[in-house]
């Protein structure tokens, strides 16, 4: 076991008709203007934003607004929002209302409000300055960024799709009513119960020893996903299941599941989907679909063991040989995501074989990657080849 | 899933040769004189006062030290503390190092630094005013004092063992250094690996539906930390092994286990273990090897269910009659205690028969209490006798 710091400061209200509570939370912090952020109109569909900004008018907290956030969120998006927030008069906090991309956005312009330069310097390694307070209503779950330190951000003249780390960017609050996530379309509640999944796993399998009992707590985590995801393709109302997913995905990518393994997870599988989604628009959970499977079958060829036992802990495969153990598990992994209505090849994205060059180079441009195994050049290209 | 708060403000520094590290945090927190609290002779063995006093010595923090903090730590001692902390210079943060019993100490001096009458007031009910911060080093794992808000004291004039809870006392920084712990002397990690098991059972026992993420989490941490205690009878010095004992130690009773179940665990074990330790001075995590089991075969009987399902998950009991499987489960546990050498009746402690109604007298004070079954004067005395 790895030695660690755990700090997680974000305050999470979590349930039914809680949405509300922000303004409370606004109010108590001294918050006299924010920014209100948002995508398209599923917050209008759902509710939350007809709520929040009742919320904020019974507080007295004014606001100016910005939609029209896009998933896989861009940087021009977050530069109008950055205008927007030091604007005379400026805003004292930021209100992501949506679901990952609209909390990544509010946590670049809560940065960017406090830089004096381009707000893209930040996701090139400038060091920020400072940050807005962010309180947020979650109505999409899947990405942790309602709980965690990172943003992630499309520069599409840069072909760059980035992370950037901050403790400044931890939200303050976070308030998740499941109830309003009722309305999720299926195929995107599946593409972030993927995404979900694959933060889980990209700790299980980053080959870490002297950790099970995180591994184990993943593996827990992972089978009743597969559940979760399953009942609510059956049921979109069914609350315990909804909320269960929700929970889910706030602790995945939380922090919680790396503490003592030395890393983040190993987000191999993230960086080569993160260039399908730059270049093809793929959504985000669906981009994991296809590359986990091929990725784990490339790095499982020389280490079998974390997928042995993944496929032991969560398909029930009986043990035996490391090798076709794993490859049972992968195999067995990658029909779930079929069930389920996943794309599973790089054709079903839409993607020719012409292509792969195009994506391997783009996602070649931060290798080498990976925890398990460092990955180069040429393994990322055989990797999206398994994939195609 | 029920709704809840979800925040944890307190800092873990995790890892070897940590514990220097707690001056660097009293230092930035600008702390100039604290109370240093310990126990016996433990952390002069195990080396953390050595290295703290030498922390605080190159950080130019001035301390005051009170020892002798015992387990089923003390009102009297926690007077004293307070005395201390309070007295001409004040100091302006405690510093536990120990174990929970120290922990718990510390966190009532912080309350009782602050508050004008007696500490114990504080204990039964009274609101606290502030307190002051905690900055702790733990140097043996159970009880999760060192990651949560709640505080236990006992006052043998009131024959009473008392806890505390109030977001105040979440330590500001708690480090733990697993390696310290090799010293702790087996029964006492096989004592504090029974508390950190029940916290566990005692959320995975409330009945409560619809929260599988959080019981597969906690089944997990059971079959884990199963393995560890024994683990750690062959070789005290297995680091793996001694870290994340300690590092279950931390989550089992943090909260997150909570999260959704509208109760902070079933408690009725760990009340009924409170009377054996405040008149029997038996060790905390003994007390619960004795009543757990106990507690369970009594409740089982209305409702099997949370028993079987943990039967089936802990110990691969084959699912079949709820109740069958459910005592199936409660015999294999019992038959767990006694294979690490924990005491599973009252008789291996030293109680007599005619100390029984003394004890059901003593916990009856706070009854009725229980979740999974709200437990009368009548119920704890035929618990007591299941135990005998």
């Amino acid at each position: 076991m790895r030695d660690f710091t755990w700090h997680n400061p974000t305050t999470v209200i979590f349930g039914r008709d809680t949405v509300p509570l922000i303004a409370d939370h606004l109010a108590a912090a001294g918050v006299k203007r924010v920014l209100l952020l948002y995508g398209g109109g599923a917050v209008f569909k759902n509710g939350a934003y007809s709520k929040v900004v009742e919320a904020l008018g019974g507080k007295g907290i004014e606001y100016v607004e910005l939609g029209g956030v896009k998933s896989n969120p861009t940087v021009e998006k977050v530069r109008e929002g950055v205008a927007r927030a030091v604007a005379n008069p400026p805003v004292d906090a930021i209100v992501p209302v949506g679901g990952g991309s609209v909390f990544d956005s509010a946590k670049a312009i809560a940065l960017g409000a406090r830089y004096a330069g381009d707000v893209w310097d930040l996701f090139e390694g400038k060091q920020p300055a400072g940050a807005l307070p962010i309180f947020g209503v979650l109505t999409v779950s899947a990405t942790s960024s309602e709980v965690n330190d990172i943003a992630v951000l499309s520069n599409q003249k840069k072909a760059a799709k980035t992370s950037l780390v901050s403790p400044l960017i931890y939200p303050r609050v976070s308030v998740i009513d499941p109830s309003l996530q009722t309305t999720v379309p299926e195929a995107q509640m599946v593409s972030g119960g993927i995404d979900i999944m694959s933060h889980v796993m990209e700790r299980v399998f980053d080959g870490v020893d002297g950790v099970e009992l995180m591994d184990e707590q993943g593996y827990a985590m992972l089978r009743v996903m597969m559940r979760l995801i399953q009942d609510l393709r059956d049921d979109p109302a069914d609350y315990d299941a909804r909320a269960q997913y929700a929970w889910a995905g706030s602790i995945a990518h939380s922090g919680s599941l790396s503490c003592g393994r030395g890393n983040r997870g190993d987000l191999a599988s993230h960086k080569l989907g993160h260039s399908l989604s730059l270049l093809f628009d793929t959504p985000h959970g669906m981009s994991l679909a296809v590359m986990m499977p091929a990725w784990a079958r490339y790095v499982a060829r020389e280490n079998p063991v974390p997928f042995a036992r993944f496929a032991e802990a969560v398909f029930d495969v009986e043990p035996g040989d490391d090798e076709d153990v794993a490859f049972d598990g992968i195999d067995r992994l990658e029909d779930y995501f079929r069930s389920v209505g996943a794309p599973t090849t790089l054709k079903e994205l839409g993607v020719k074989e012409a292509d792969i060059p195009r994506l391997a180079e783009n996602a070649g441009a931060f290798a080498p990657f990976g925890v398990l195994k460092l990955l180069n050049a040429e393994d990322i290209i055989e990797i999206y080849k398994l994939a195609y």
